[in-house]
């Protein structure tokens, strides 16, 4: 992940995009990151389509996921899902709340999710369940308090993505692009294993071995950056690559040549 | 809902985009909104595909759905639907008739679609069913005289959406956009239902609870502007926003600062 | 249908182009026309992609599929699906022989595809089956033989949509609107249908007297109309709009206002 | 297939971007051809998404999947797959290894893929399996080793196409467009056959006579030439057709006379 504070926001606008494209956000899901250098802070958009939030509308909050500074902007009602995980997990420093469709008739039908395909692997060896439903009644279905929060952060445990009944699925990174490469694979492997079930027999699975041995390979740098390119060009395309970027190179050049993104560059150069 | 007459019929053409760019609407289907100052009126597009609506092809009916004022155009014949349930249910300002491919599997195979994820409590706790040739034996399957759309709004009761055999769906409204947001998240809850059911066991859908707490939240202020703004980006991106609106601007900007949707003052900034 | 033969032919791409733009027509298939005054003559595109047919592509050919005036064009090798159906149905005026992925299902699994909405009547009463190896055994599975043809043509008897197993479908109309409307709307029929089988009970149907009725109001002249007028506009939006129009237009303005075609008229009026 | 090295390096690039445009291949999976003039010798993108590479990352292999020149570029893990295919097969010029969602459900339900339409035909008499599992054990299921490419070689056998258990396919082509003829409707034929197994009942196949008239026929030149026009203009309208071939035909007008694409020569006419 970018060190610099300026680019770890740009970073977080281009996965919220990247998802958005990629058909896992629509208007409701929110995506955040944590401070690059204060462990207790996240950032995260106000209240709206995650499609249409940009660096301006990001807030600083605390791990309690209230506002660092005052602000007149309304929030998400579900950011202690974020705040929360971020608390127990000191090893997750992006997180995506999101109800892609891909995963949904898991989240209604019970049936678990598991690996099928070498990019499956991602999701991890486990994707537990949580049902709000079970410790707080019938409620309006929202993760609203801290202690709702809590409540899906204990059930996502050490794991890497957590399946919320008749709601969702919330999805952790140990930075943003993990998070993009695991949500958006995740979404894929999910699709393919409900096509699969479809075929009316049994349906293979990746051997635990196989999960682990994978999933260590595919989190490594180059299929992350491989995808992340593919992505961020779909993005370019579909005309939703975040428009300040290109002001902010402009000004300060200097700062662009520091940026990890392959394909900034590659747009920079074109300019 | 706006009081002013002219930010109704652009709203009505705007819901229309949305649901035709939403795969709600095809070549059929129509939407109306009732008069914001007479509730013994409503309007409805002339006879023409909904997408291809302008707010000039907006015809003033009286609740017996016949023109107020003589008109040359050819009209919808199913439009006694609108006005009949504007007649039986003074709650519902708004309405569509539609054949989304996402619910007309439910009014082919009879099976119930019932709530399955926190947006889907929008449909309400019940969707009945309809059928044409229960009362009115073969027939040309269209709903054109009087007492068949008396029929359907008897069959609606007090519910938002009823599902109509062998023929598509009806959505009612107490505006507008609460119209827009129940009608695209119906859809997306009958798609879900549906995978969910294709993984073969059983289905869990909300509790009775759950269904009424969650949906009196969701039909807030808050989650339906932040749908809406996200579906008008959509529209304008799709090259779909009426072109009149602008014009209107244009000539009248006093006006243009009254109105309530977010996403036209994005526009109007721009310009 | 028109009866100058240049619009007739215009019409003829106007509609390939649709049902290419309207997923039916992909690298495959074709579409063909009578000739307006000569009833033993019919016109369909040189052997290409149908999407990219032109009007200059047109060839005239007699009813044993010979074209009437050499060519050095390559022609297609299933063109006595046309000429076989011209000749043992005078009623038909416009053939499309294709191999859509909402009705292939139907050739593989060999279940019958029957009307289960209002717009799928117009497929009509039957939808027979044809296999080819029934009759000729193992082959290059291409309609190439007039004997193949005529096979086909008995197989469509008096009905308007033939299933060709392990293959694709043919459709006849009486005009090219009919055939476009016929086509579409089949090919939804029969997705709806495939998603209400897989909701796993009973799919309903249309009654014989619903479907008698509701075909023979569907196929008058404002249901197709509003239909063509909507697809022409998603023709022109996609970019697929044939180039020549515009161009005869200009040079004989006269003859355009000649044209049965609404949307063409509003494109005329927009230049 | 060109003879001409600039114009099979083209090629392949133009082959690329249209199994990317046809949901063939995305983020992953990568596209090869022998070299025209030395048949020890093979040429492969260097390691990005195939729909990214570009004429000028192409590396020359030997068989060994080693390059023939140094080079600073990273290359695919996996490109042993085509240099042992390569090996294995004399008759083979070029190798697709894809992940392409309409054939994952196979390799994961283990159902049998086999050819359901006449297109389908070309994936051959046999679709075999591979599971790396059964010779190699719990491994990171990419198929990086010498003698795991063998092995995958071993499993195509004298076929044309291979499922990989858990992965996804490899297809080998006797040219690059047969090639993309053969992965495009085989991805066609796998999801046919799916959607007319969810029918419920049993799934026509073609006859073994049927199936080897029918494949000899779909694979001449005729029908290759008019799906690969199509997919060229598709690649075009997507914006994605390589920037670089203009820039040739600029400079060496004599080459383009040469081109045996006549969608490039359509394009050069137009220019």
């Amino acid at each position: 992940m970018p060190e610099d504070l300026a680019d770890v926001l740009h970073q977080l606008i281009v996965t919220t995009r990247i998802l958005a494209n990629e058909e896992v956000l629509d208007a409701f899901g929110h995506v955040s990151v944590r401070h690059p250098r204060d462990r207790n802070r996240y950032f995260i958009p106000r209240h709206r389509a995650p499609e249409l939030a940009e660096a301006s509308d990001l807030i600083e909050m605390n791990l309690d996921s209230e506002p660092v500074r005052p602000t007149q902007f309304r929030l998400y009602s579900e950011r202690v899902i974020h705040g929360e995980i971020y608390k127990a997990r000191p090893d997750v420093n992006a997180v995506v709340h999101h109800h892609a469709h891909a995963v949904l008739p898991y989240a209604i039908s019970g049936r678990e999710l598991v690996p099928v395909f070498h990019l499956g692997a991602v999701i991890g060896s486990k994707v537990p369940f949580w049902d709000q439903r079970d410790e707080f009644g019938d409620t309006n279905m929202l993760v609203v308090k801290p202690e709702e929060g809590a409540s899906l952060a204990r059930a996502l445990g050490g794991n890497w993505m957590v399946l919320m009944r008749r709601h969702g699925a919330t999805v952790a990174g140990a930075d943003l692009r993990q998070l993009a490469f695991r949500t958006v694979f995740g979404c894929h492997n999910a699709k393919l294993q409900s096509q699969a079930m479809a075929h009316g027999g049994r349906v293979d699975q990746l051997s635990p071995g196989e999960q682990k041995i994978t999933e260590a390979g595919q989190l490594g740098p180059t299929p992350i950056e491989r995808a992340w390119d593919y992505w961020v060009r779909h993005v370019e395309k579909a005309g939703l690559m975040p428009a300040k970027v290109a002001a902010k190179r402009k000004a300060a050049p200097a700062k662009a040549s520091r940026a990890k993104s392959t394909s900034s560059k590659r747009k920079a150069k074109k300019r």
